[in-house]
């Protein structure tokens, strides 16, 4: 069984670790630390938002911008936004985008912030709080009429019981170094991811699956959705 | 990993297993003898069809005929189809319903075959086969406006691997009678499944995820979609 976490206040502490974890999230995912990422989840994302031949993409949760400047390299007008200001710092010494340090909620509260509309929105093993129905809602009105949502996460085969939406915990042990504040992330059902889309104005439609070539199996859902 | 089915027709061995199998399944789903069913899923497929408060039910690979029969104690109109000769001689002997001995080839060659407009359709653990969109946009045909298909299957969390498309082999053997004859089964992965929805005019609009009470792992995927 994964462990539960108990805080309190996961959200705060949720927030905190991308602030504590920023130098050693920053370099694992230069190096090319996490096997998942390497072997496909990256390019199952990059592919899956390079398909829209989009002018204009918002990569929300963007971390230290690799995504925002893979798209960049593409000819893509790429806006990365994170909460994490010394994750923001990285991206923009790294540059290739542009970068704004917003949280969800005040993107939720102004789905302008970023600029837009958008042809693409893209969360990046990126929502992992409970509360996300604020922040969808906005992107819906950031998107393009004819735009995607693209949100890549765990996939539900992968997760471990219970199978059920509830607050986890990464210790970031698979990870190569040490030292890491461990992160609540939210757990969310294939059903309950469905539920949050369709009532924030989204229909799904499409799935994307990479499989590890060893395993056999899933290493993210990537699932693509449109403005109803 | 499980078995893999190479069976060059793999179609005509899975429609004579439920000829040959008729009796032991008959005796299997009456006596309860199934677990998962017992547990969850009979209640789940069932309670997702009377939300619906339907009038007129389409019950695809009906067998002998349980969930027409509970659907007739509710006052609904249940069509029950299957193409196994003998599993429709046990549905009418137990009654309740209108039990048709049809293949999915003679629906989807004819939508108007069971008669409709129906409020809904269910195929529980009923669509087995490789080929299901003719099948599909049948249904969609043989829907009202505003009905909804209901399709219960595997959960990808407990498919194992490989995570891809393809035949593999139930033996049975969870099963409390010997002497079966095994079937082969096409698994679908999750992005398949909501492929050949939309290929035939379907949106996903809702998925129940039935979790076994001690190992808190789903038992079933239960989708239902609506007519695009």
């Amino acid at each position: 069984m994964p462990p539960r976490n108990l805080d309190p206040d996961p959200h705060a502490a949720l927030a905190e670790s991308w602030c504590e974890n920023a130098r050693a999230w920053a370099a694992a995912v230069r190096d090319g630390a996490i096997e998942s990422r390497r072997l496909a989840t990256d390019e199952a994302i990059l592919r899956a938002a390079l398909e829209r031949r989009p002018r204009r993409i918002l990569d929300l949760g963007c971390g230290e911008g690799w995504l925002a400047r893979a798209l960049a390299g593409y000819g893509v007008d790429a806006i990365g936004t994170d909460a994490s200001a010394p994750l923001i710092e990285a991206a923009r010494a790294a540059g290739g985008g542009t970068f704004i340090c917003a949280s969800y909620d005040e993107i939720a509260a102004d789905p302008g912030l970023c600029g837009g509309p958008f042809d693409v929105a893209v969360a990046n093993f990126a929502l992992l709080d409970d509360r996300i129905a604020p922040l969808l809602a906005a992107l819906r009105q950031a998107l393009a009429a004819d735009g995607r949502l693209l949100v890549q996460t765990l996939h539900p085969a992968t997760a471990g019981p219970p199978y059920e939406d509830g607050w986890r915990t990464e210790d970031f042990r698979g990870f190569a170094e040490t030292g890491w504040t461990p992160m609540p992330w939210y757990f969310r059902t294939l059903g309950s991811w469905l539920a949050a889309l369709r009532q924030t104005g989204f229909t799904l439609t499409g799935l994307v699956e990479p499989v590890h070539p060893e395993t056999g199996m899933p290493l993210s859902l990537l699932m693509e959705a449109a403005p109803q």
